[in-house]
């Protein structure tokens, strides 16, 4: 191999300059310097080595950034971002002050829409070329860049349903990999599957049927054909969808044969591709693990239980389900919409349904909670996880607005554990039956507590829990945040310690007004502690509580600001907001 | 003809013992039955008469409500409802206390699944079919009605994803009308029509694409051939769809040739089909319209002004705009999520986008507010209407829960104009360019001022205006609510009037700080009046910044109470939730 090309590209412009034949050098150096980086600095991997050909294919042919591309999801743009400028601060990638984890259009120009949740490409890119064509600019190319499994959701087919009559020249790329972050599912995977079998025959062919030129399926990772297809279709008029087959994880082994694993694996080694070891020190377990065993063990004895993913079967751990009782647990694919009303369904019918969906994924599915499920009032067990600040996925991903946007519906229970065993506790409790539905929050990653495999214990709908008394301040929280105002007050001297009071909330909703009346007529002086946002949620309820019933105590509110979280550990963001617990100290330290 | 048969169809089992060869008398009569009380109580007219054919032949082949029919939307359940043993009390549909314009569990065993919005029906009828596989009922059989607009949106795909490799032998039906409440559009529309024209041919079916088996299209209003297919398909194994063609407005030559007005045409003749002649008195505009014709006169010297509606050109008055800029204005069909990413797609390239949305579906593309919108900045102009209570449409429909889920996301402005002459001038204001998205909501029906059309005046971002000073006691308002607490007012003596301010506070986000300081600091008793949910709206907003800055006041916050309003007239829901004159009056009473 001749000397490193990659490092002489810093536009497109400089790869448009390089033979053709040299280009496969260029796809060998880009995966390379992806593997190296991702291997100590984390993050996405498998995405990203799939579609460098395509990433190359597409800078080479079009002319961006004045030709506009838009990539779904994002995590795949790894390439992208190098091959567009961002090379040398790419070991920044994810990290506080660092480049993002995905395309952000403050960012680059050649990041020409902000993407995080799936689906919206298509969308982003058919608004862009009907502004292209009002302008009168037609030499401008749009395209959109789209997985199948994210095909398969609602909103593309929306897009996909509008670009087909729309008189632009749109080219959606299937990037079809058969896999998510789990493998994809649904009908539209097997006509995936049939077409690549069997070729695309004229029968039955989906994309012709919305109107779209479609061509392949071929192999996206053969650069020149890849080239060829791209510069065949800039001529092409009209909405046109190319089907290109991809390998995810292409180019690392391991990667190639556990897809799910290398999705985002964490540190590996760079030349072998083996995970970094496991550390054998016992750790507390993932919240999504206290989920997904603890089904398991309720699903056990209650054989009305029924477990639903929308394509989140690993992260949210309801995998354990899926393989101990796989006709009782579904994953739907990338369908919030579906999912919610789905669940519905079948609770209509005495089904007892966990629903697990990310926090901020579940804003997909908003109409649906309202209007499907609480109106009718049926008792589905909605599992958020992912709830607050995640940390280096960012603001696309942060779980923050739930507790407001669930608070203003009525006919509902709002439950945030504390820890472990109130997870599984509160789920002991609902598949008893409740007669609302509930939306249990928990965070990202691990918990506290090594043993947290007890046997169950009922937990009182709406009921409070005093962690420590005080005399003139009092701190209510909600969830896991309880540990960072324990932290707080720790650091305090034992007789500062004495006045200060803390109580878990646990209930958004119904709020503890018992207890909250106590409390305000004890207390001086009140402070809200949640990892949401400080609009209409826990701060705002108690405040509204306070003022309409004639309390006037001071409360201070602290949660997180009415601004977008950026990207960062956990930790870091906390301490940004106001969460950590020195910065909780400090608001304690301004009331003693 | 024989005497009347309907009136000894007490439930389906009365109409399985009628013989076939009667059938079509039973429809004649229910036709003429759901004419004559449509014609004097108002309510949805189009719909329910193009499936009277297929209603009685779902309950006449199915042995409902054992089988499980689910319609989508449900506007067009009145023959359902009729035959289901509510043909006494169908008078009182869409009346406060009466049944409901859709169906509603509560209502009757044979109304499996609340609908309204539309799309979720496939998903729903999948959840029970899958139910009752795992619970062994082999005999029950599973029907979805879903119309041609509604099938095209992205939650039936999603459903229709799921049902394509479910185990179940879940039956479809695609009521294709061609029309929603206006015409359905998008590229499925154009391949129903290919359909039509030249048959089903096996190439492009989209349905056997998705592992449905696919029978169709027939003439919906056949009803020998309707029953013949049902009877057929009831043995068919797996998921199945089949294509009927049908009328919307069938059997009234006026509602069948204008078929958009005779969706709901208010009061008509029976006989004649003719509209009630409308009152030749000079009536305040509706909001809608003030919009509509804004939107034109605005895009006359703005050249960069876009309007979108999802399916709503009519209801939005889009459609002035779309009749004289028709490359400037889109409907893209009942999606909700596409219709915002695509509307900040275009926004992106320098257009001034005006995307209207009725409230209570905006609730479907709520997370691309936040992911596509508002995370990214993107100054898109949101014209909500029908927010706060809308009447007889009900629950399902009460745009009341926007203030609240928008108020807790970042970069946005939220506006409600009091007036018709506010609502030109911020829309105005708007296209002159703003930093951030705008969201700007305004009730469904007639505003109060007839001279609307002034001038235009720019509107100061984020400033209230105080209507009235008074003493010691204020009432806040959000939108044209104002009204009712003026109203409130003027029927206190002069002597109580002069205690009482009264502030427009216009701008729930970003909320007038500067100005409640003062209000906060010279009033001691504050009133909060919103028509939208208590919880998180603008009560609770003032609520928390009260006390996060330390004020003593006794705030009443007056809203919609976290119960979902049911339907009725909208003065009659006021009354009822604490919105109306009287009610907001006890308030003042109370505090006097």
């Amino acid at each position: 191999m001749s000397e490193n090309i990659l490092n002489t590209i810093q536009s497109p412009k400089d790869l448009r300059k390089i033979p053709k034949e040299t280009l496969p050098q260029v796809a060998n150096e880009l995966r390379d310097f992806i593997i190296n980086i991702v291997a100590t600095k984390e993050g996405h991997l498998g995405a990203s080595l799939g579609v460098i050909e395509l990433t190359i294919a597409l800078h080479y042919v079009f002319n961006t950034p004045k030709d506009i591309l838009v990539w779904d999801v994002g995590h795949q743009a790894y390439g992208h971002k190098i091959l567009t400028g961002r090379k040398e601060i790419f070991h920044t990638n994810r990290q506080l002050g660092g480049i993002s984890g995905f395309p952000k259009r403050a960012e680059s120009e050649y990041d020409t829409f902000g993407v995080g949740h799936s689906s919206t490409a298509i969308s982003a890119a058919l608004g862009m070329a009907i502004a292209s064509k009002l302008k009168g600019e037609t030499n401008i190319q749009h395209i959109a860049v789209v997985g199948d499994a994210s095909i398969a959701s609602g909103m593309a087919f929306e897009a996909l349903n509008h670009a087909g009559i729309s008189d632009t020249n749109i080219l959606v790329i299937l990037n079809d990999n058969a896999i998510g972050i789990d493998p994809s599912v649904g009908a539209l995977k097997n006509y995936f599957t049939k077409v690549k079998l069997n070729g695309a025959k004229d029968a039955d062919n989906i994309f012709e049927a919305l109107n779209f030129d479609y061509s392949g399926p071929i192999d996206g990772h053969d650069l020149e054909l890849v080239i060829s297809e791209l510069e065949r279709l800039k001529n092409v008029q009209g909405p046109k969808l190319l089907h290109l087959i991809t390998k995810k994880g292409k180019g690392l082994r391991q990667a190639e044969e556990n897809q799910v694993v290398y999705h985002a694996p964490g540190k590996f080694d760079a030349l072998t591709g083996d995970l970094a070891p496991k550390s054998n020190e016992r750790q507390p377990p993932k919240f999504q693990d206290v989920f997904g065993k603890t089904l398991v063990e309720l699903a056990i004895t209650n054989d009305r239980i029924i477990g639903i993913t929308p394509a989140m079967p690993t992260g949210s751990s309801l995998k354990f389900m899926m393989d101990v009782f796989p006709e009782r647990a579904f994953d739907v694919g990338i369908a919030e919409q579906h999912a919610v009303t789905f669940a519905a369904g079948i609770a209509t019918q005495g089904f007892t349904v966990f629903c697990n969906i990310y926090s901020t994924f579940l804003q997909r599915a908003y109409d649906q909670l309202i209007h499907d499920v609480c109106l009718q009032k049926i008792p589905v067990i909605f599992c958020l996880d992912r709830a607050g600040i995640v940390g280096e996925d960012g603001p696309t991903h942060h779980g923050i607005f739930d507790l407001a946007y669930l608070n203003c519906i009525p006919n509902l229970i709002i439950f945030a554990p504390r820890n472990e065993i109130e997870l599984r506790n509160i789920m002991f409790t609902a598949q008893q039956g409740l007669d609302l539905p509930i939306f249990i929050r928990y965070p990202r990653g691990r918990g506290n507590i090594l043993d947290w495999q007890k046997p169950f214990s009922k937990i009182e709908i709406g009921k409070s829990e005093v962690l420590k008394e005080g005399i003139d301040i009092v701190i209510l929280t909600l969830g896991t945040i309880a540990n960072n105002a324990k932290e707080a007050i720790e650091t305090l001297s034992s007789e500062q310690q004495e006045k200060i009071g803390l109580v878990d909330i646990r209930f958004l909703k119904p709020l503890d007004e018992t207890l909250l009346h106590k409390i305000l007529k004890k207390y001086d002086k009140v402070i809200t502690v949640e990892d949401g946002t400080i609009i209409g949620g826990l701060g705002t309820s108690i405040a509204a509580f306070a003022v309409s019933n004639g309390y006037k105590n001071k409360i201070e509110i602290i949660g997180i600001p009415d601004v977008f979280p950026e990207h960062g550990t956990v930790s870091e963001l906390q301490e940004i907001v106001g969460l950590s617990p020195k910065r909780i100290l400090q608001v304690i330290q301004n009331y003693l």
